[in-house]
């Protein structure tokens, strides 16, 4: 039996774990869960079109609102006719609510229950962002997803200074929330709370009671480990309504996203692909490929045997090695293109192990076979 | 009635003009002429895709044979499939034969009759390019069309230098064409002498003696301007033989094209389009766009407006130039995608034009309302 909210329904409840495949639908189309969406930070998802990008069978891509804000600015989006039409990708696009660019690229200048006065990295400037207006720039951009300012601390932030991020993130939760102007677009509160679980679990109470169209995740992937972020992620989703998508936010490689599906994690973002594809390094089966090893000068093998992107119908890993080497562009985009469409090969792979009810056996499996470690997160 | 050689056919001849419009027949496919080349330099036309150029509607690119055995070397290549499964393009290739990048990149050693010693612009390293191993390398590459090594002299050289630069190429041509092995390569002679219209009389009948599947004009579009460029393109065309292509090496602007068809030359290869995109300039028909003009910050239409590219169906203006803005990488592409794009519409402009047999009535108002200047090769 299907389990239904407004725009989600769960296709497939995994009997052995937490795990379930489902339908978001949004104003922009349906997109199936799990799901990765690459990051377009400022517009573009670094070196691919939006016809590549589609080409790799992604469904949902990110926009960092705090990029765009800031340049080109969001009265010059809306003048080039919203997000999607200044983006190009008319597929259903999620835009986060500033807070973690800001805290992590911004000069902050205050920071106080009324909201955020921060430095443009950009050029310095000083702006402030609240609840109020990060949900107004958004209802602005037009994404189909968006999300709640939240106030997102640093890892190893504890005590009275995590408490303090925790309730003004509820507190800016419910101003967002009546804030929100814009039906077609979904709101999603984000928990926050560190790796504390009980101040994760107060956090999840007080934004259910807001019924948001989704909950989020947010503040782990940022040091605090892998045993404790799966933790984390475990004890937070016991927590969130069943009906409702869960997205966690920022995460990750390969085998963290195979164990937040099992804890039921239905959305994900991430830079890792289209980043470790600039610097040379592919995602494969077979585990990491560093594309510059000498090794790979006279292969004519493709980067990822029996993959099916356009980089590896076409190319040798010796010709994609060489443009590297000579600082052609091609090879970034090549490697980027190639990691986008593994990521999207990995989250099919879920949701069919899910919709074959064997996603258990094939999660641990996979984990116990992770060729990824940490150290590859370059 | 059609006029055949070996690979050439032309097609229709205009009355009014030296202007032709034919088919080159190539081992990896027929392409119609006029024709313009991209370059791929390093194997790989900056930003592009192969499959983004095939959409362009591009049929034959050119790749620099001075980069490719430097690096990654023409063992590699070979090892890697040759160069067309290395590029991953399975139309017509056309390589040079090294000799102009290596006269404007490396650091010359010596040059006498016997060829050229120099060093590596990238390491430094000491090598020896002469007829027999300058064909030997394409040979072993394997693009349908080849050059003959020649000797290129800077702009401005004169008198015996410029009439020895001119013996050894017609030398060095002779034992190109005895050195040539693959007869699925067609090989080119061409022709210097710089703008003095006897040393490219005699250059051009020296060549013709050793009937080669056709004629190319090097050393120009180096400085000499245009009226001299014309003027020794049209004194050359007239000495070759109608019935074998004709190419203009590295010209050049849209006008120089218009003008050089019009005195019957068939093939043109030009890093203009791509690298002025990449500069954040556009190719118009209503000349020249800058994209990071502020004029261009909200403006929604496309860099040209009916233009048929990726670019101009999908972005607009003010899009594009966020993208210059912020550095992202599809800035450059789309711009270099769209002035490919613009050569492509304008060589089959130019083909319509004579299979319509007004081309020169054509070319003289293309002429006329020209809005590129000499300015705008950046």
């Amino acid at each position: 039996m299907s389990i239904k909210s407004a725009g989600f329904e769960i296709l497939v409840e995994d009997k052995n774990s937490w795990a379930r495949k489902g339908l978001l639908k949004t104003t922009h189309g349906t997109i199936e869960t799990p799901v990765f969406c690459p990051v377009g930070t400022a517009g573009a998802v670094k070196g691919l079109t939006p016809a590549q990008l589609e080409e790799t069978g992604c469904s949902l891509i990110l926009a960092n609102t705090y990029h765009l804000m800031l340049r080109p600015g969001i009265e010059t989006i809306e003048k080039l006719g919203g997000i999607h039409k200044f983006m190009a990708w008319q597929g259903p696009i999620l835009t986060d609510s500033g807070g973690f660019q800001l805290f992590s690229l911004s000069e902050l200048v205050q920071i106080d229950d009324d909201g955020i006065e921060f430095s443009s990295h950009i050029d310095g400037q000083k702006l402030k962002l609240d609840a109020k207006n990060a949900t107004e720039i958004q209802n602005r951009l037009g994404a189909d997803i968006i999300m709640c300012l939240d106030e997102c601390p640093a890892f190893g932030c504890e005590g009275d200074k995590l408490k303090k991020a925790v309730q003004r993130t509820i507190k800016w939760a419910e101003q967002c929330k009546q804030a929100h102007s814009n039906p077609d677009q979904m709101l999603l509160g984000i928990v926050q709370g560190g790796t504390d679980e009980q101040l994760r679990s107060f956090c999840s109470k007080e934004l259910i009671k807001m019924d948001f169209d989704g909950y989020a995740i947010g503040g782990l992937g940022i040091g605090e480990g892998n045993t404790n972020m799966i933790r984390t992620v475990s004890a937070t989703t016991r927590l969130l309504p069943t009906e409702k998508p869960r997205y966690l936010m920022g995460v990750g490689m390969p085998a963290d996203i195979i164990t937040a599906v099992r804890e039921g994690v239905d959305i994900f973002d991430c830079v890792l692909p289209t980043r470790n594809g600039r610097n040379g390094y592919a995602f494969t089966n077979n585990g990491p490929l560093r594309i510059r090893n000498s090794s790979n000068i006279e292969d004519s093998n493709p980067v990822e045997e029996n993959c099916d992107c356009y980089c590896c119908r076409n190319f040798s890993r010796g010709a994609v090695r060489h443009f590297f080497n000579a600082s052609e562009m091609l090879g970034a985009i090549l490697l980027s293109v190639h990691n986008i469409r593994f990521y999207q090969r990995l989250m099919a792979a879920i949701r069919e192990a899910i919709e074959k009810k064997e996603f258990n056996d094939w999660a641990q499996r996979q984990i116990k076979n992770d060729k990824y470690s940490e150290t590859q997160k370059t």
